[in-house]
């Protein structure tokens, strides 16, 4: 077997992630590797936690990122706060959900299933009803955003209905933090992960989390050991924890994507993260308004759709997977599709990050109409690459 | 807060690892992310599996990076191969030992521990009484490759006493693969994990594992299901599977580090393994000539003594953190510190992968004999440096 060097080609990730890194990023990640208990490394993990503040928008002193990509941030949440016999309600509108429910039941606890169609957010009244007929269930776990189906549901409401009834909240906002508001001290949420390839742009394998006071009470406070060790808080916060002389050793950190996801949360904090989620509506409207133009049509209702991921229904008769691979072959351009009960339904189209730019937007257009143009799909006649600039001049 | 790009100082990396990474890994690193599900992505998966036989010495098709630091090589081998009830041979020499029987008491199941002082090798004798008063036991766990000591055990030996007993056998291979024999396929061993920061010169991040058609038969004939989502071995084999054609999503693996790993192999390769154990037996041949030049003592007897982690007992006297930080300041030059029981009597140089090199054992007996002398430490009046030299040139 003769192996050479791997130089991947130049995509245009527009996928549900991972999406465009930055090449400040990816310069931050080449940088020489030190130490993970040097005393530089170690300033930097402050500062890096400062910068996870504002984009979570949060004063949780446990706000960290993880060693591992967003499924490792929803698993450590679940196997920290849940112990066996716990009851938990886990709504699923999605393969995220479907995904927390497996968490809560490799915990030996019982999951609590309020489920919605895939393409519509939680419905909050069917919460409220599952806490009224479960009291004393440990926590309320949801999707904020389904990267499954491009939906956002009610992070606030139900975090508040959580709250009310006593349960811990638990929030996957693997695909929302930094494109789409999250703002964990406004709702009062417990425990929210997510991760690094979305949109905040940086590369795949690291998963920003951050956890209440009262989360890290229950935490302290658990009757059974924790059954991850490389996931237990406990330990980890021995490591990223307060004071910066007594760290202890629990994991070799991954140093190098640190370096990158600080470069990353930089960009976020330059930009701000308000001025982020507006680029990412605008961009979103430019996408739709061009995919509108020829006849396409949007899985998810406005009222609850995400920007940063757009499901476009498949028009009929088209060979979906052949349109992906001549947008890969011939574009470079990477579009995703659907996933679990929408294979074969949608395409979702991803503007994260540093990829959700006016550039990227007319890049898919254009292509995507060239493409279902030459396979003679019926599709409409308008110019999506005309309509969406109507919406970024404006 | 103001909060700038991180600028790494340049460091050489003589600790337990991380170690010094090639420029051409951190090129590697560097290049453009491209989708987890990328046709090219999946082709360079298929050439790092037969990479990793290189380096494992094995046929075993279940031989995989997986997407979390060497913690994450261990708990995956125990969460798929231990039960609840199952009992477990655990040696333990140093503080890796100590995890393993944490790692065993969280999957539910009695770690039976077989204890050696810290800079012995396991006792097989020991290990063999275990077996013989324990049948039944499910496996024998144990560290190849101490990295809070710096001793290498017999790991032919105490696989096959596993074997002749109907253990399994799960060996922590982190500091030793590609820095001294790991045999996968001659010792019969079942589960070996390692890590991507060692004697392969990569960016921390990653767990290169190999499984047995034994043990692949275990987990896929398990009564429960592994406790852990992230690191179930069944999942992630749909991924990474036979089959580059039905790949099925687990999650985003860590496309950079990847292309890291990937090339980091391909040195190896290149150079050969056997030739990279011959090379870091030469290096630390050299290190002790020179540490023994100025009256310092190893700590393991050199019988079984790892070439890549160097154990050097701390002179009376000396306050050694302050050794630490004048190299670490005055020659950007960071060795590691004791760990556990060791903690403040050695000091542990590592000359792994890019960094067994006649450069880095210069620098660090030149720098540390300067350093004692500067610091009127008690020790000997011969030359550390020329001592070296005369093994280098031999």
């Amino acid at each position: 077997m003769t192996v050479t060097s791997f130089n991947p080609p130049l995509r245009t990730l527009m996928g549900p992630g991972p999406s465009d890194v930055h090449p400040r990023v990816l310069s931050a990640l080449a940088r020489p590797t030190i130490g993970h208990l040097d005393p530089q490394f170690v300033a930097m993990m402050d500062e890096m936690k400062g910068l996870l503040h504002h984009a979570f928008q949060t004063e949780n002193p446990l706000t960290i990122p993880l060693s591992g990509p967003g499924s490792v941030g929803m698993e450590t949440c679940f196997v920290n706060l849940i112990e066996p016999g716990d009851r938990v309600i886990v709504c699923q509108n999605g393969v995220f959900g479907g995904r927390m429910k497996e968490n809560v039941e490799r915990c030996g606890a019982t999951a609590i299933m309020v489920e919605d169609d895939w393409g519509l957010p939680v419905d909050p009244g069917k919460v409220e009803d599952a806490l009224k007929a479960n009291p004393g269930v440990k926590a309320v776990a949801f999707v904020h955003a389904e990267t499954s189906t491009g939906v956002q549901s009610d992070a606030a409401l139900l975090c508040r209905l959580a709250q009310e009834h006593g349960a811990l909240s638990i929030v996957d906002a693997v695909t929302s933090l930094g494109g789409t508001p999250v703002l964990t001290d406004e709702w009062g949420a417990d425990a929210i992960y997510s991760g690094s390839q979305k949109c905040l742009s940086c590369v795949p394998g690291l998963s920003p989390v951050t956890l209440s006071r009262r989360a890290e009470d229950v935490i302290r406070g658990r009757n059974h050991k924790v059954q991850s060790w490389f996931m237990d808080l406990n330990l980890i916060m021995g490591y990223w924890g307060d004071s910066g002389a007594s760290r202890s050793y629990h994991h070799t950190a991954p140093i190098n994507a640190l370096y990158a996801l600080h470069e990353s949360l930089i960009m976020l904090r330059e930009e701000g993260v308000e001025n982020a989620w507006k680029r990412h509506a605008r961009m979103s409207k430019a996408l739709v308004a061009g995919l509108s133009a020829i006849g396409l049509e949007m899985l998810v209702d406005e009222t609850a759709r995400l920007p940063q991921l757009n499901s476009v229904k498949i028009p009929e008769g088209v060979n979906e997977a052949e349109v992906r691979r001549r947008l890969l072959v011939d574009y470079d351009l990477e579009i995703g599709a659907g996933l679990g009960a929408l294979a074969g339904k949608v395409w979702r189209i991803g503007l994260m990050g540093a990829g959700a730019t006016p550039k990227n937007v007319t890049l898919c257009l254009g292509a995507l109409q060239a493409v279902l143009t030459d396979m003679k799909a019926d599709i409409g006649h308008g110019d999506a690459v005309q309509a969406a600039q109507k919406v970024l001049m404006a």
